[in-house]
C-alpha cells in the first residue's frame, strides 16, 4: 500500500513556509491505519518489547494500537502538569527557548525493554528527550518507530545510537 | 479480570477535593490494557462501526486501539487550533466559562456509523459536544464507550439518547 498517498500536506501550517504532514487522512482510513500499525508491529515483533512509550498527543495515536497488538504496556510522556503521579522531568532546547517533558517515575521498571512510537521524526529533539527519560528510569530503548520521517532535517543523526525505523519518508 | 484494581486514585488532583482516576497504571499493564480494549471491541463488534472518534488527549489512548482491532478509521476531536484542515467547531458551557472542540469537516461522511471512545464519563459535556460535532457532519452515533464512569455525576442521563457502555464504575 502506498501510505504516502494517504497523508495530506497542508501548506503554511502551523506557520508560514511549513508544509504540515496531516496524518488524520490516513487515520480515518481503517485499512490504511491498520496496515501502518501492522508494519510497525512487524519491525518490533522479535524485540521482546515490554513497554511502548508515546509522547503527547500524536504519539498516543500511533503508540497505543502498537502496544495493544504486541500485548505490551503503554506509557505516556506528557507536557508538564498533566500526569497526576510523581514524575521525572527532562528539559530540552528548542530553536527559541526550552521545552519540558514528564514521565511517571514508576512507569518503567529497571531492565524493561522499551520502544518509542511517534507520528513524525523532524529534528529528533522530543524523541531524544523521551529516550533520556526512559533511560533515567533504567529502561532500555530497543527501537524507535515513526510513521513519517523528514529526512532533510537529519533527526536520524541525532538518534544514531538507536534502531530507528520510519514508514514514510520526505 | 478486576479492572478497577488497575486504576490508581490520586487525591486532590488536579485540584483540592477531587480524587483523580489515574488510568496510566492500567495502560502500562499490557495484559490489563488488552483486556479492557477487547471488552470495548466486544460491545461494538455487531454494530458495523465505520469510524471511532476520540477526544483529545486520553480519548486517543483508548480509541485508536479499538479502531485498529475493528479495522475502523479513527477521527480525533481536538482543542481549537490543533487540527490543520478546515474544521467544524462546537462551543459548550463549563461550570465556569466555556470550552470549544473541533473536528475536521471532511472527517466523517454522511451516513457513516460512528462510535465515540473516551477514558472517563464525568458530567458528559465533552462527549455531548463530540456527538453534536459528529451529527453536524451527518454521522450516526451508534455507541459511546468509556473505560470509567463516575455514576454520581449522572453523565449518563445527559447521554440518554445513545447506547452508553462503561467498564469500571465509581
Amino acid at each position: 500500500m502506498d501510505l504516502k498517498s494517504k497523508i495530506r500536506e497542508i501548506d503554511n501550517f502551523p506557520k508560514e513556509g511549513i508544509s504540515f504532514k496531516d496524518i488524520t487522512t490516513l487515520l480515518k482510513d481503517g485499512e490504511a491505519f491498520k496496515y501502518a500499525i501492522d508494519k510497525i508491529v512487524d519491525d518490533l515483533k522479535d524485540k521482546n518489547v515490554d513497554i511502548i512509550v508515546g509522547p503527547e498527543a500524536r504519539g498516543f495515536l500511533m503508540g497505543t494500537p502498537v502496544a495493544y497488538a504486541l500485548k505490551a504496556g503503554f506509557v505516556p510522556v506528557r507536557k508538564p502538569g498533566k500526569l497526576p503521579g510523581e514524575t521525572s522531568k527532562y528539559e530540552y532546547d528548542l530553536e527559541y527557548g526550552t521545552d519540558c517533558l514528564e514521565i511517571h517515575k514508576d512507569a518503567i521498571l529497571k531492565g524493561q525493554r522499551v520502544a518509542i512510537v511517534d507520528d513524525l521524526l523532524a529534528t529528533g529533539g522530543t524523541i531524544e528527550a523521551t529516550a533520556k527519560l526512559i533511560e533515567s528510569l533504567g529502561g532500555e530503548v530497543v527501537a524507535i518507530e515513526f510513521l513519517i520521517e523528514l529526512e532533510f532535517l537529519n533527526g536520524k543523526e541525532r538518534l544514531r545510537d538507536y534502531h530507528v525505523n520510519s514508514l514514510i519518508k520526505y
